[in-house]
């Protein structure tokens, strides 16, 4: 791989068999582990996750020999490392004596030590004790043989909200300022002049308390200006990244090895701003075996926001899953993770946890020290991807063609101003399309809002109220250099400061399709069509008036108060073309957002196939890898007549079952 | 109309089509929306809301000319103007130098500022300062020839609770001192011997915070006394009120014109208390079309407060209601409104909000300056209430006979002590029985218990635990003279005080219906008679035991536990008759109430008509008025031969079919 | 009776029929209550609940001639008294002029006086008043002829979680400090290296305020580690004990009359720490009569907490229930509490609240002073309690033979830390196997862990995360001596600390079964066998392996992934046997411990008897009391040909039918 240094090389070339590992809870069972692990074909074991106690178990004294320790067992044993820094978990001297940086939640109620998160990412004092241990670290075992990888902190904001501290307030203020650079540019952006809210200064606004408008039990602490609530999370997102790049910074002084970090998929921290962290993406995929769409939409953002120029992508890793004792579901899992992208698939935990939280957590050894229940699923999965690998690379992934935006934009805005779910809210909306597409057997990768779209044929940009200049640039030019965009629904109807446009009802769309937006309103199961197709429109959405004859209507309204209306545009703009889609659609009741975009993609999207749900099918060149992720059985449309590099087996075009679990590698027989 | 003075008589005379307007967020369209609001029929706009920081951008200092030339513009198109007091919104200056303005949850939690009404109106700073802008405006605006009314704050205690703060305590146990005098008399009527309670002074008492007794995930913040709970919630509503009265007497210092408040429904200000303070009463009506019932209800009892000696009512105002783009819709509720007493039809808002909250609202005009789905509606609107208007005024409303009782002391009183929901909960029992009464087709408007009900032929008074000793004298009193009083189920069974009156089950009608109350308990399902009919009986009720002969067992509980056991009573008592329903009935599953009244009141009921649920039916002079509210079609059983004086078309005697969203003035042939 | 002083004796001889009594709120009704009381056959009375304000009305000035007064005319009138100390209502004064006295919330709020147990436990401050008003009262009415009882306190910690104050946390300190003697040896018990939780000192450890991690809607404050939160239920129960034991203390110095309490059975105070403080064993009774199983699991582990020497019970008290006005039901409710070893059957209230709270429960008598309506059958309760009295004392209860575990440690381990329910929890799981060990026809009786099991046949102890060392040594000493343990499911996983053991899966259970625990995991519907019945598994649950021949397997799961494996042993040690049940079954749906603990007992469960649900059978010597308590009517398979002592009805062999609410006492004839 070229533009890698070597060690970055070696980390992104190897595939890695990995796990959670807290040796300094059993620090007699090293040996034994160890050799286990090698019994288990584990080749990565991620270390000092939560050990700052013991890094540092009084302030400014350290105590690193045990982990040189474990670094040289695990360098005998052939078993690579990745180092963790332990911000997750501070000492309790730390919360203690430097009370300031504990985080406090929205109703001012400070967290008190325990569990974990518990600090925060605004404190000066946290972040400097965190960026100390951090550059501790990296100095003691920068060089150590066994260490291929660093990993910071541990899902980040995966179960705080923003801090509310004084700290914070100021924080957020002087990150107004920074951002607005006025205050009056402040209040025309948020439109302050609506209920009286103008600020006079920056030192004016507040962190998003209780207030009383739009209170009620889902949303106890009442609702914000969008403008407000939209910034506040760009803010909290952007104090999370700081966090982390502060730690990156204090390692790369020191190290040269890639840094990742376990993400979870609906933190608050932009994909970019992570990936600006990075030097490899790496995720925790828990969802329950039915969710496949979720694990796969998961990975395919975050494999896409690993692009490169030549359209490929880094392999990026999983970095904690759960192992289970179910016949064959692990190995389908780790087979379904390679097929996605992955190159490293990890467990969490090594052994059960014998004290304080999560002692329930799926685990490989017992905390009696035995083999668990999991253990032969495990050896399985180990053999699979040693099996699996070599083919993999002799047939690599066909380039991405297809991609789904992944918007920070649409994270941080919010539908309901002031809930707490407002991310969770986008990632769902974005979830569904993406199950949509892949129900319609259209393979898709993500793509950050923020990056490059050359060398893709299709980008579908649904679910996002915010378009900034900066993409419809971007954008606008790949479609003019050929590329079909397709947008919406439930786009662009917000700007970037939340408000809504004025210079038509989409914003620069407006202009840019030469069309003109006539008013937003919700439909309730509106028959109406697309081309000649028949779908029913649902929810809130936007009625289109073509204005340029270049803009052609490709979607009416048949029935109800906007029959005889237009919903859907589409305009060839120099090699390429943008479609509007304004009104979310279903067919027979269900979401069909897939079927839309294979009609009007149409000849764009590469090879399709189809599959039961619960199977996975990713294409490769001269083959495809067939898994039963959900472990019910199914089927799966063979696309060419193939041979199973697996079983040996000739399978003939056209449907064929998938057994539970199963995988299968098949090559086709033309290539 | 006699009695009022010139510039009330021009607010009453008219028939208004408003709508709320923000000039001040949009200067730059004032012209062009002038324009527009007389193509679409706008003969009155409310102004100046949310708009004290544009008032007052600085403490001290005015800006009031652009409202002036606002008004200027207005009155050159010949469209009216409300002002409104800008109270709901504070000023940020306002909120950050006078911190002791903002007001305090149940928690202990201050609210931040942001959204609107987080000012507490219980300090004597915000209320200094309320007046102070009142009195500004008043004096600015009080002669322009636009003006033709105010309206004082915005939906007054909408979002939020009681103020919790300190300076909130002390006035609660000022105002409880005023109340009871000394605390030996509070002891006694609180009954504090409970409990060990006892206060040794009025700065012993507590506002209600969290207390342990009854608390549950429904009730997080516990149960106090039932007699502190109840006057904790007449305390709010006094709070609330004087917040308002002392605006009012601010502008009547200056100007001439009428006052009114857009009221909603379940706020905390009594519905007397509110009528103390304006001169015009008016409602925000957001109800679902479905919710015939729950506007309905609204509107009568706010129709019945205006109740004059001649027993007609004032107009009243549906101040803000959501225009829609469903065929007929806005047309059909403005002719709704119309029919039940409104002579004003108020949208919210005219432009889509731009920024900060309720972008996705309703709106007339869109925010990028278009006219909106709804545009056809509100002309179709406008046309059909100027069709209306002399139709209705040559065929004036019958006078009211039948009311039902509105009742402050029993949304005071908290049928679970502590709960949030109190009023709510009364509101809900009376709109059940106000629906009742309409499914009988039983015509009813509202009757405040503060009022005098002279000229009305039968009261209904369900649902009102407390009956005081001034409305039991006034009440008689009526009976004696001829009137039928319809007393519960619910009724009596609690003092002035909340607590359980000792001279008898249900208080002073012990004594007063000759028969004893013998116990309180629940039935589920028993099965009864009321005279002849079969009727079943649930809940929480009383049995009740004639003594005095002249006292006569109407209803007879025939199984169950209390078999043999009368559950409701009548006695003449002078020309007149009161009857007590001590269990609530139902008939084949469904609630009795509406059967029930029209049994016992017989020929005292006027004019009786049935129609589908969601068609409303309002009995004229000659004539009727006939509106689909729901939108779903249905039909009206017309009680005599009729023209509709919309159509032309001859109507027979009988069942008509009434079409979706569909209006008929039916003028009787015979009248 | 033998080894009770005479005051005792005379306690715990007479059969009662109490009531609640509160006459300082009704001090002119004191003769006219008396004389009903002796109507309705009521012959003792619970007083001075509540009446702190009254017995101290300012600080250290007492007014005692009121209750004086009281006692005397009960003693004029035949009816006895039990004493209540006031302690759950502090008198204004006291919150006022002591506010730290007050208890705070996990939220950090402070509870506002009202309502009721608003003071702390922990608090010096209170104890000490508490303390100071016991010894009051017991100095003025020890030796008092009426008086036969004290009660202390009410229902204590049933509407509260622990005290968050500062005074608490330093009490928590303390009190970890004494358990484990030094800092060094908490971490190593708690295992404090998980998660860098590690403590320096024992003032570093925080109460279970709000922590990040595991927040969701039904946890909102996070989990603490488990160990953390064990030890914390363990303080929470001991302050609650220390509270009362203060009160006993000061009153025993007086009065050598027998000291009760009115439990509530998910209370914060453990069964063993109940009964150190107590005399007597007494129990509040509020389940709908649908809830037989609650009712008698309640009445059989507090039975249990009272067996002596002999096997034998001490009489229980069912201090407070509510009397009924369904025909019937009082009486057969008052025979259930005979039948299940009450010699007090106690109704809350005499006199319906005026004022306050509760004004809506049931009563004796209405607060306008008329006898209500459960009248009748409060007299019909006195009558069958008169009649029963003789027969129950002819036909003793035979002895317990088998005994289901009650265990303090259970309520205090929290199987997800952090959450309020977790004795809430164990008292669900605890119910469910009771009840279905009724349902199987198996009466049972509790035993407290920290008991002696001498006596009894078969011990039961499902449920049971904790098995402390000491219960095991006395366990495994009365197996050696014959007795039957059947251990689980859900037992034994989790060390005294709720840490997982890891000598073994389940603790010191592998080693004294001679097998090895080889996992924990969930099964979801597994077939599995026991000896040789079909059965379900589901639900978490451990994976056993037989070592010594000694061991044998006697369940075996027979599909899914842990087909083959054995989930079920037992082992003959010396004259006795133990079982252990590692996973939860279920057989055609229905929970199968019941029919489980039939088959592996065998010969050793006494006569079985069925009945329908919502009847209960009590086996007495010669005889057999039935009991339909749900009110629905059922029936009851007669064990032998008897005779009916209240009908003098013949009743044969066989089911027979039981009326709605029902009461037989079946005299065998052949005995």
């Amino acid at each position: 791989m070229i533009n890698l240094s070597p060690v970055h090389q070696r980390y992104f070339a190897t595939t890695w068999h990995a796990v959670a590992w807290y040796p300094e809870l059993w620090p007699e069972r090293i040996a034994a582990d160890l050799a286990l692990m090698r019994e288990a074909g584990i080749n990565l074991v991620r270390v000092g996750e939560f050990a700052w106690a013991e890094f540092e178990p009084q302030e400014g004294t350290y105590a690193l020999g045990w982990m040189t320790a474990v670094l040289d067992a695990c360098h005998a044993a052939g078993i690579a490392v990745m180092l963790c820094t332990p911000t997750a978990t501070p000492p309790r001297w730390l919360t203690r004596d430097h009370p300031e940086c504990l985080r406090v939640d929205r109703d001012g109620r400070t967290f008190v030590h325990g569990s974990r998160q518990h600090a925060s990412h605004v404190s000066a004092c946290y972040r400097s004790h965190s960026r100390r241990i951090s550059d501790v670290l990296a100095r003691a075992f920068a060089g150590h043989p066994a260490l291929v990888a660093w990993q910071l902190d541990n899902e980040i904001g995966m179960h705080v909200d923003g801090d509310f501290s004084g700290e914070a307030r100021l924080a957020w203020q002087e990150w107004l300022a920074q951002r607005h650079g006025d205050i009056v540019t402040l209040n025309q952006r948020w439109g302050t002049g609506m209920w009286s809210t103008r600020y006079d200064a920056f030192s004016d606004i507040e962190l998003p308390g209780k207030t009383p408008f739009d209170r009620h039990p889902g949303n106890p602490d009442g609702a914000h200006s969008a403008s407000l609530t939209t910034d506040w999370w760009r803010f909290v997102s952007w104090t999370n990244q700081r966090f982390l790049a502060e730690q990156a910074a204090a390692i790369r002084a020191h190290s040269a090895a890639p840094i990742t970090h376990n993400h979870v998929s609906h933190d608050r921290l932009t994909p970019a701003g992570l990936m600006e962290v990075v030097d490899a993406a790496g995720i925790d995929i828990y969802g329950p075996p039915e969710g496949l769409a979720g694990s796969l939409s998961n990975l395919e953002w975050m494999r896409g926001a690993r692009r490169r120029n030549d359209g490929s992508t880094l392999p990026i890793a999983v970095i904690e899953s759960a192992a289970s004792p179910v016949p064959g579901r692990s190995a389908a899992h780790a087979a379904f993770y390679l097929g996605a992208g992955a190159h490293l698939v990890g467990y969490w935990v090594w052994q059960q946890q014998r004290s304080g939280q999560e002692m329930w957590h799926a685990h490989l050894v017992t905390a009696w020290g035995e083999r668990g229940a999991v253990w032969p699923e495990v050896l399985a999965a180990s053999r699979l991807m040693q099996r699996l690998d070599p083919l993999l690379r002799a047939h690599p992934a066909l380039p991405d063609r297809v991609a789904l935006h992944e918007s920070a934009q649409a994270r941080a805005y919010a539908p309901v101003p002031g809930l707490p779910t407002d991310g969770w809210a986008y990632w769902q909306q974005r979830l569904q399309h993406h199950e949509s597409l892949t129900n319609s057997g259209i393979p898709s990768v993500g793509l950050l809002e923020e990056h490059d779209p050359s060398g893709l044929d299709v980008v579908l940009s649904p679910a996002m109220p915010i378009l900034t200049d900066d993409l419809l640039r971007r954008m606008t030019a790949w479609v003019e250099a050929g590329g079909l965009w397709i947008i919406g629904p439930h786009a662009g109807y917000r700007t970037e400061h939340a408000t809504v446009p004025v210079e038509g009802g989409l914003g620069r769309l407006d202009a840019l399709l030469g069309m003109r937006t006539l008013w937003m309103h919700g439909l309730n199961g509106a028959a109406a069509k697309l081309l000649d197709e028949a779908v029913v429109l649902n929810g809130r959405g936007y009625v289109l008036e073509p204005r340029d004859p270049a803009c052609e209507a490709i979607g009416v309204i048949n029935d109800g108060w906007a029959a005889g209306r237009c919903w859907a545009v589409r305009r060839r703009i120099g090699r390429g073309e943008i479609v509007v889609l304004a009104y979310p659609a279903t067919q027979s009741k269900r979401d069909a957002y897939g079927a839309i975009v294979a009609r009007l993609a149409a000849t764009r999207v590469p090879l399709r196939t189809s599959s039961s749900p619960g199977v996975a099918v990713f294409l490769r060149d001269g083959a495809c890898l067939v898994v039963d992720y959900a472990g019910a059985g199914g089927w799966v449309d063979v696309p060419e007549a193939s041979q199973d590099l697996l079983s040996g087996r000739s399978v003939a075009v056209g449907r064929s079952d998938v057994p539970a679990h199963g995988v299968l590698m098949l090559k086709y027989e033309k290539a």
